[in-house]
């Protein structure tokens, strides 16, 4: 089924609640106003609806094959990125020194979520890449950036992340393999690699392998942990391709869903490579035993990058709904004023379904656009003070970004489903690719649990409540706002908000209170602090939209749309928000519980 | 993986919440009482475990496959229910005088949970063959019943429940396939059926469809729809098998889950099947156009079934959870307390995951239970008031048991995928597919919608609310026991069992004080309104669990067990009942802004 950008919702948030145009006050954004997004946006609908979207069903059907260490994609895949390419993609958000465009993640944010929803499995390649290119720009040296970065910025060269190992997951401290120093300064490397997304394809030149390795003799755990560029062709002076380095695919997995994206088995310094020299060449990013504080730098970006996703999907999941939707004709009214069947979208319960779905959609890109916004503040505005609230903004948003959006997209993907009825079993309906892609989104690039630790640990405890608190005086500002225009909706989302912000505020002393004496308790309550957060953060960013939604309908502004965007907001606040009380007493007052069975007794 | 049948907690909620020595009190299930459920679950458990549960993985790899209109399913699948035919498992609660055992629902639902558990794609042969029974046994003459269900208790032809046609899912009133008397007082049958679970396979003998079909000059709507008998071969006086009935499966579908299944279309009387007169023969059951009326008395039982279908499938997916949580080791404690890697059980989220699954499938066991015993006493009972009483109980809950417990199969298989990190979305893991297949359970036997209608107008409006207001006082008396007991667990369940008692009579109030008025605010909130009180009723047994355990803790029986039970119901408490108040203001306060939206406005 085809896509539409939802192009109207995501300038509304670019617009009002990122407010684009003080973004564009700030030194080198000048051009990057509300015009340059429209315009960039209307560009990349074209290219996500008509070249990416059309391949969507078809890469899922015909998953990416490997065969003797080569990966061939999907039918089409080439070509599509070739037009990526040739569209400057990649380079939207990238320095303009490397030949990107400089523009703000306000933006780029937007054409990622776009791009994601036409087709999630082609999307992560670019996606990886964009990893890559942050990996290099925050630790490469001159040289390394001088070779890697104006291939990866076009797009022409694709990156991947190379961490996991079957031992070594959500812990990275586990990781074994080697890096061997060699004389010319380079290093092999030696080890397995699981889990790597795009990790070996036939869609680009080169492939750029940012690798996590252990150096000999350094310190145990993640202390002793360095950052390799490993690429699969060798790279002279120049730029031009070399021989094949001894990185090999030993297999590709065959998953739940993405399954157009290739997952790869990569084995390094194997001797595999027909024509390589033994041992995978590596060049050290940055410095030894630093290479998982570069990770870290780097995974805000691609941790925020996977919430985008899961909004991308919903909204996919969301659209075919409705179209399902009205087309199918079933049943006659509840209330028996008509003995005609009529479209089921004049249910009650299909309402309540798909308002569900655009609810969270809505508010979760509304979250996502002001993560964004404090993004570009943090990294480009003038005032010190200003970037430094910013970044704090920032990073607290990023793990409810990831996990409130990745995993609220398993219901609403569910919920589409759920729609088309038993259809919607039916494979070739394609409802359900949208739930089996969703499926990866709250375990990769960190589970739910690992966004929860960094919220509760590094986002919360670390400041004493600080940023949270701030958010919160922030909420109570927007919850007067409401009750002093008085209208039904906004009143009902100020009393929603009110109550969900005092949830907040409860388990955040809670939290602060108790992370010394009893960590395992705030931990019992972690992923249920994250979705709580969550829930009221993307809660508040529709309540600002609500009372802008009213103010422009006032001016007599795009009518529909705001008269849609308010009963949206209040709908989130009469059956989202709600939720928060209870997400609160499980929290402080059912952290024994979670614990009260011993590990054998289950 | 293994699958292990939860035997002791079955038979606690047997002995203790349904009481079967009360049940074997009734005429006719004498020989009925613990020590046979005992026997029988035992025997049910090592023929799950043994033989049905090997092939569940093989079957899903190895889905039926349809050639030429014949369908051959997955390796093993014949020999299994060859075997399943020999232990009598089909006959369980079915008459003795036709070969069944006549035993209680108490004890064969346990069975069913067992073999679903094992593997759903096989055991939804035997369910629907149980549903054709019902239909024979509701309404079936003398004759068809001699003919056909001493075979169909046997097990050794199966049954079929064709409603569904691509026009007519939900709404059967739709149904267009056409029945032509003919002089010898059969019926020629002419439509296309879909979504026909195992409506074409290879496992029997010769399957009996039955088939909903309008006699020509029938009433339009419901009440034109007449119910027949189908075979796939002819059947002679004698019960030989003849020629081969007009009944062509012109092909299966491609599904998300319950691959093993075969889904057919099936094409009756359209001249397809070689060898066969065209026309396919069938006969009626009970009077003509009072079709619907039967399949609403044996649909309770489906719905049933599937409902015990969601609570198997969690139960399958928390032991894997549970499996690999001891297996795989990851991270060290948050509390610091040591720096070794543990195993992920250890960890709290883990907890919290498991813990969430464990106490909703046991809840859902609970109700299921005891659901069953309502129906025991509704259909034996020598006393004809408590016979009434029984079955309103029976009624009410039916809706909850399908819908609660498929609803929350969606989320518990999903967390169960999500303890395996990204091992669990690798498919030869194996958690996807329990994920997989449980996403139908919401759909078929109606969906959720389905179930919230009849919970809202069969069950809860047409009495006056009565049911579930006689219920809620019962659930008082167990608060009033849990404050007297004054444990710290029965304290913290007599507090949010109150809270959620409270919120769910609101909800009846505004179903009651609403549905003549507002019939679309009432549906706006049906499924909330199942999600709660099956939240509630649920809980309440936990409740009672939780007394029972605290007494034989007391007398020295099972302390493990025990324990294990009462940190159980209280964690149901304080993570799942806590809910309640929330879907209450959802369900009373928000019905407005789930119709909000104006159908074009999506």
């Amino acid at each position: 089924m085809s896509y539409t950008a939802p192009l109207e919702d995501m300038l509304f948030d670019i617009e009002h609640l990122a407010r684009i145009e003080q973004l564009a006050q700030i030194p080198g954004f000048e051009d990057a106003g509300l015009e340059t997004a429209r315009a960039v946006l209307q560009e990349c609908a074209k290219f996500s609806e008509g070249v990416l979207s059309p391949l969507n069903a078809e890469g899922d059907k015909n998953p990416s094959v490997w065969k003797d260490g080569a990966v061939t994609t999907p039918p089409g895949f080439r070509d599509a990125l070739r037009r990526y390419v040739e569209g400057g993609w990649q380079g939207l958000q990238h320095p303009t020194g490397y030949g990107g465009q400089g523009l703000p993640k306000t933006i780029g944010a937007a054409c990622i979520e776009m791009c994601n929803s036409a087709n999630l499995g082609f999307a992560l390649c670019p996606l990886l890449t964009d990893g890559a290119i942050e990996a290099l720009l925050t630790a490469g040296s001159d040289a390394l950036k001088a070779i890697y970065l104006e291939k990866l910025v076009s797009g022409r060269w694709s990156g991947t992340m190379n961490l996991t190992e079957p031992q070594a997951g959500s812990d990275l401290a586990l990781v074994r393999t080697r890096a061997e120093p060699r004389p010319d300064g380079s290093y092999g490397i030696f080890g397995s690699k699981i889990f790597i997304t795009y990790g070996e394809h036939d869609l680009t030149e080169n492939i750029v392998h940012l690798v996590l390795a252990r150096v000999a003799g350094a310190p145990e755990g993640v202390k002793g942990i360095s950052l390799f560029v490993c690429p699969k062709f060798l790279v002279g002076q120049d730029g031009s391709l070399g021989a094949r380095n001894d990185v090999y695919c030993a297999g590709i997995e065959h998953k739940l869903g993405i399954r157009a994206s290739p997952t790869a088995v990569l084995q390094f310094g194997a001797g595999m490579v027909a024509g390589a020299v033994p041992g995978a060449v590596g060049y050290l990013v940055g410095q030894e035993n630093r290479g998982l504080e570069y990770m870290f730098i780097m995974m805000n970006a691609a941790r925020y990058a996977v919430g985008l996703q899961g909004i991308a999907i919903s909204e996919r999941a969301y659209q075919k709904a409705v179209q399902y939707a009205r087309e199918r004709v079933q049943g006659r009214p509840v209330d028996g004023s008509s003995q005609a069947s009529v479209a089921i979208i004049e249910h009650p319960d299909v309402q309540r379904m798909l308002m569900t779905m655009r609810a969270t959609v809505e508010g979760c890109r509304a979250m996502a656009c002001v993560t964004a916004a404090a993004f570009d503040t943090a990294q480009h505005h003038p005032d010190a003070q200003l970037r430094k609230q910013s970044q704090a903004l920032h990073e607290f948003l990023v793990p409810l970004v990831k996990g409130y959006s990745t995993e609220t997209s398993l219901e609403l993907t569910s919920l589409g489903l759920q729609v088309h009825g038993g259809m919607g079993f039916i494979e070739e309906t394609g409802a359900a690719q949208y739930l089996r892609d969703a499926r990866i989104l709250p375990i990769y690039e960190g589970t739910t649990a690992i966004q929860a630790n960094d919220l509760v640990g590094r986002k919360t405890a670390r400041d004493g409540g600080q940023t949270v608190r701030a958010i919160a005086a922030q909420i109570e500002a927007t919850e007067a706002e409401l009750l002093a225009s008085a209208t039904p909706a906004a009143r009902s989302m100020a009393r929603r908000l009110c109550a969900a912000r005092q949830a907040l505020l409860d388990v955040v002393e809670f939290v602060l209170g108790t992370i010394q004496t009893d960590p395992q308790a705030v931990f019992a309550g972690s992923v249920p602090y994250l979705m709580l957060a969550g829930n009221v953060l993307a809660g508040w960013q529709l309540a600002r939209s609500l009372l802008v939604a009213q103010d422009l309908l006032r001016q007599g502004r795009d009518e529909a749309f705001m008269r849609a965007k308010i009963a949206t907001a209040q709908f989130y606040a009469e059956h989202i928000l709600v939720k928060a009380p209870g997400l609160r007493d499980s929290i402080v007052e059912g952290a024994g519980s979670v614990r009260a069975l011993a590990p054998q007794a289950f």
